[in-house]
């Protein structure tokens, strides 16, 4: 029988009123015949209400105590959306993450799916029941309750379409599919029917609002996932393996623009040039925590070095004071920092092989007066840092340049 | 080594200022040198509110589902306790009921607990962890969640106490012990430094703030159950085996005066005095979940017969209209009710065996001008319904005619 598994984000379960849509929703599938499984996230904010709750007790929450207080966001939501269910006339269940069988590692706060074990989702499937799932959390061997962190709810949903032989995973959210730019940005951007995983991956992780975690999950498992409104019915986008059509007249064509505002960069100037500099500076930022994105390393004439790096805002002043406090050791004479900075994406498959993309994309900043502060990028996208203020422009500038407003 | 299980209820848990209030008493205990174990109710209201919320979403919510949402209540207050104990220096840990391994059947709403693995709690106490255990709920053999309805935390207390072998079990509430009556009717009404399980049982089943059910719990165990205030230091009362000294003199004295208000009474009047005809009228109440308290049955010189019982006034008008749907097959001509009524209660230990008493209540009602409906007595109490409007006076009436002001 065909089984769909669908997703349905904190916005798209804010309140009583929005809950009972959602089911409405699902019963509308149930009644086509399908069998369902729908993964909710917690209602709204609660997530960080209860994180709020916790930092009024505690000046360092117990990562383990949080995650079991966290757990019950997602409870609370699903348990009224089954409740909604049933008092529209259908059969359903909710399965707290340990009751779906979802088993994790013990990182708290950001713990990893290691196995499902689907025999309780399967039997109240199979006496024909909508299963609703508790997204964002599962149990360690030891039957400790952990969160996967962000994106945790998104990954709930793919991981069970893959471990239950799901037809297609839906995420249902507040915005209506991937566009070929912000539409709040770039009025004429338009909404993909369709796109790759590898193509949605680099969207993702540059601004699109899905989290590259569960993209990389549908991938690695061949899940198809759609996204779409929870709240109309216009049709979004499907994220799945696109085959390209190798097109011999080798016309440079893009996927999408994406961006990022609240980057910051760190400059360490004149460090020796020599083996394991680059982990010596790096691994303490890991251990920490600290995400680094772009980095660029230029080599002087003089045998010395200077390394960039660019990480989230939020993280520039523990990342500064980290880097400080080694660079006695790293022997490099000063660390410098910017924090009013953004990139700019542009986004297309097999791009590498196309010599005509990355010319066009400097080419395109230089004519809108943007500067270009560094560049990086791979197989299927070019990466440019740049000035905050001009980062509106940019997307706009490059959406039109790469005429991603026509279709494909 | 040296073990008590504190429990903590709603209103101790209130806010975080309060959760923090009672991390500090538990960290004094701890300091003592004893083990701990400490089982919390759900924050203040939290628990009416989430059965508010389920009704936002479904006329009826059901009870599997219900009991899931509600466990999240006491989730949330014990992972916020366990955090504010490690903010001040203690290692702690939260359970939920099944990581507390708190094993039930599966009547949701309501559910009983059947045994108690302790493996769990015994292994994080070895470790020298106070463990904060959720009360009110448990998991079925089908790993569902279930609560244990009304007081059930102070039930999974006392029932991890004795699973635990614990010295004592102590209530902290929000009354600092169990009077001799009311404090708020009778200002001199006295604490009882100590009370046998029997009298309270009946003080619990007749006002007292405690639900008889922890009560018996206790008593079965021989588990001594300690009721005090959660927000002050003054002594409470201990709730253990009293053994009383035979009083050859066979004063009468009684231990203390118990009432309810919102009393209900149904008189079906008229049915043919047969066999089998109490329990026609009394198992459809039961099935629908309808609690009779005082039953009367009075034969008339007709062969007929009049059964009086009492339910409380919320479940008066189902009552009525579940009698009058069964009065034709009874045979009787008539239902009436009244629902202004309350009962009062004096209870002692031997009561029964000492002619004194029952006419010395009656003599103290008649002197003050209190009429009484109906009357039942058990081995250690005696009760009678009377008018609601009457019910304070009474007690002020028989706390002084039973002389319970002074010292036992």
């Amino acid at each position: 029988m065909s089984l769909v598994v669908h997703k349905y984000g904190g916005s798209s379960v804010a309140d009583a009123g929005k809950i009972s849509g959602v089911a409405r929703r699902i019963g509308k599938v149930k009644d086509t015949g399908r069998s369902i499984v729908a993964v909710a996230s917690a209602m709204g904010d609660t997530t960080d209400e209860l994180i709020d709750l916790a930092h009024t007790v505690s000046k360092e929450p117990d990562p383990r105590e949080l995650d079991l207080l966290l757990s019950t966001g997602e409870l609370v939501s699903c348990t009224l959306l089954t409740m909604a269910l049933r008092n529209l006339g259908y059969d359903a269940i909710t399965l707290s993450g340990f009751q779906a069988g979802i088993r994790t590692d013990d990182m708290y706060g950001r713990a990893r799916i290691f196995s499902i074990e689907p025999d309780r989702v399967e039997s109240e499937l199979a006496e024909g029941k909508v299963v609703i799932v508790a997204g964002f959390q599962g149990i360690t061997d030891d039957l400790d309750i952990t969160t996967l962190g962000r994106g945790g709810s998104d990954t709930t949903a793919v991981a069970l379409a893959a471990a239950l032989g799901a037809d297609r995973c839906d995420i249902y959210t507040d915005v209506d599919g991937i566009y070929t730019a912000d539409p709040r940005i770039v009025p004429d951007a338009r909404k993909l029917p369709e796109i790759d995983y590898e193509e949605m991956l680099e969207l993702a992780s540059y601004g699109a609002k899905m989290h590259p975690r569960s993209i990389e999950l549908g991938a690695v498992n061949g899940v198809p996932i759609y996204v779409a409104s929870s709240f109309t019915e216009v049709p979004g986008t499907l994220i799945h393996r696109v085959e390209k059509v190798r097109e011999l007249e080798n016309r440079v064509k893009a996927t999408g623009i994406a961006y990022q505002s609240n980057v910051a960069k760190i400059t360490v100037r004149s460090l020796p040039d020599r083996p394991g500099i680059a982990a010596a500076l790096f691994e303490p930022l890991a251990t920490r925590g600290i995400n680094v994105d772009t980095i660029v390393q230029n080599t002087s004439a003089e045998r010395t070095t200077d390394i960039s790096f660019t990480v989230t805002r939020s993280d520039l002043s523990q990342a500064v004071d980290l880097v400080n406090a080694i660079l006695p050791d790293l022997g490099g004479t000063e660390v410098v920092s910017d924090s009013t900075l953004a990139s700019v994406h542009v986004v297309g498959s097999g791009m590498q092989n196309t010599p005509g993309y990355a010319s066009r994309m400097f080419r395109i900043l230089a004519d809108g007066n943007i500067n270009i502060d560094m560049i990086t990028t791979s197989e299927i996208r070019i990466s440019c840092i740049i000035r905050e203020e001009q980062v509106s422009e940019a997307v706009r500038l490059l959406h039109d340049g790469f005429q991603l407003a026509e279709e494909g």
